[in-house]
């Protein structure tokens, strides 16, 4: 049996406490479907637990976490509102979440992020504040807006309310399935896998938890292995929610309470996509379909095990295949 | 208040018995989810409850309506096996649901079927064999190989004990909603309408049934309107599923049971796919969101009522996406 540790610097905030967690954002979350496949069971030669957080308010589990950020908050900071840069699901998610809890959100995004994703935020209800495209501009437009108005900074991973925020996935899925071997998380900026150790570690201690990341933006797997934090920069992976680098606070916790963190090629990611949407029938985002691509992998010996999965979420731009869809329909009935 | 007439002719065989078919097959069938979306709601002004049975075994609502059927034979007729024509849905969940109880099953296909889905009823363990093109060669092949080795017909919509089976899912979704105002379903030979009849009216007489039919293969909608059955031929449509005429059965059946058909075009199916798959998450084929269609189209009175939506499948061909996809991947990440 292994040594369960949990991280002390964080042990007195994080842990134990994801049921205090979990009621306090409950009524508004949803509770996300856990799907089952025959066929990936046989694939796996285990028994597979799927938690579709495609299915969370906003399309992804960035929602747990914004939501009790904001509900940690106190009235003046309610009263004053929040700010983060993001211009990814977290930005989606916490516009929603401020809506929902009725106070004001900003969310900084380079001037050159895909409009889409500016409609969406805006369609919560955010404001939008536009910044440079290098790394610093948007921290540094944030700490202005900070300085200025007074905002709440609620970060898209190394809040420490995000985190625990996050871990209610898993609280949920274990719950539903009770204890598990092993649980896949995908790991970007850390903030899902963080959560997920918290949560996981203290509903079932002899569960191993796999961080899983592409290939081709590995800071997270190098991070572990050297005990070093290591950034990277822009990498190149069609997973995009996860080129973010590791933070400070998701770091310590990584090292301290994850089992291990394996990496998986773009290949490997399109056919855990690929397996989800034609035999689940589950839209399922490349970033989503990671922790499935690092279970399909067979990296880790997992035979007859019993493994939950964290599909993270399903918000992939789909306008190019209903382009084709309609040429295709036109084509045939004309 | 409506009338409801249980049709006479079938009334022995049929009504009242939804309870009993739904446990001669439950421990087989998936239960599948129900899933409803805020945003569908506010859009249609209504409470929405969406049935998937893209999550059906199979990919479709089939495998309930083949299963019940073999479900029904006698051990003379399980021994000698089942046949049937198809080259849709109905042949991979007949392939299966023989495969499960253990009995021959030989799918008979036109001979320029498409290859996937001849590989798709060959992997679930049935004996293909090819007939030619023409709407007769099916039933000659068909009912020569009846005589020549005693195979039972299991047909995918006329069938008895397969409409029978189809209701499960209706019966399902009552179960779980409660009693409902209305309830939508796709319509192609009408097989999974006619048992959605028969269940709904035996669960909640009050219920209004709504077939939704394409456009472009109205059969159904005519055949209702003027009280005679007539057959459409190769119409056009992107809701393959949807493309067989009524059977008689079913003719009587909807005529006596539903309360109305309506009819989409073949844009609304397409914006009602495109809802299902960004919106929601899910990968619907076109027939599959032919009565989401119905529902946005807003040809019948549903404000402010509780409405079940039968989403009958999620078998698409996905390569020309998965295709474009990759290029993708290949042109950001080169």
């Amino acid at each position: 049996m292994e040594k369960v540790v949990i991280n002390t610097e964080f042990g007195d905030k994080m842990s134990g406490n994801i049921e205090e967690t979990y009621n306090r954002i409950k009524d508004t979350i949803n509770h996300t479907p856990v799907m089952i496949s025959s066929t990936l069971n046989k694939t796996v030669g285990a028994q597979c637990f799927c938690k579709m957080e495609s299915f969370q308010r906003t399309g992804s589990f960035k929602f747990r976490g914004a939501y009790n950020a904001i509900s940690c908050l106190s009235p003046e900071q309610k009263s004053k509102g929040v700010i983060t840069h993001s211009s990814g699901n977290h930005a989606q998610a916490l516009a929603l979440a401020s809506k929902m809890a009725g106070i004001k959100a900003v969310i900084v995004m380079p001037e050159n992020s895909p409009k889409i994703k500016v409609a969406a935020t805006k369609g919560y209800g955010a404001e939008v504040v536009f910044c440079g495209t290098k790394p610093e501009d948007r921290e540094n437009t944030t700490n202005e807006l900070i300085k200025k108005k007074g905002y709440t900074l609620v970060h898209s991973n190394n809040d420490l309310d995000v985190i625990d925020g996050q871990g209610t996935a898993s609280y949920e899925l274990i719950k539903e399935t009770g204890d598990l071997d092993y649980i896949f998380v995908p790991c970007g900026g850390g903030g899902l896998l963080s959560g997920t150790a918290f949560a996981t570690k203290n509903l079932c201690p002899n569960a191993k938890v796999i961080g899983v990341e592409p290939k081709n933006a590995d800071d997270a797997f190098r991070s572990f292995k050297d005990g070093v934090r290591y950034l990277v920069k822009n990498p190149n992976t069609i997973a995009d929610g996860l080129r973010t680098s590791l933070g400070s606070n998701t770091f310590e916790i990584i090292r301290n309470n994850v089992d291990d963190i394996i990496t998986v090629t773009e290949e490997e990611i399109v056919e855990a996509m690929e397996f989800l949407w034609e035999r689940m029938k589950l839209v399922v985002e490349p970033s989503g379909a990671v922790s499935l691509a690092g279970v399909l992998s067979k990296k880790k010996n997992i035979k007859s095990k019993k493994i939950g999965i964290i599909i993270s979420g399903g918000n992939i731009d789909l306008n190019d295949f209903f382009e084709l869809f309609r040429k295709k329909i036109e084509k045939e009935t004309s």
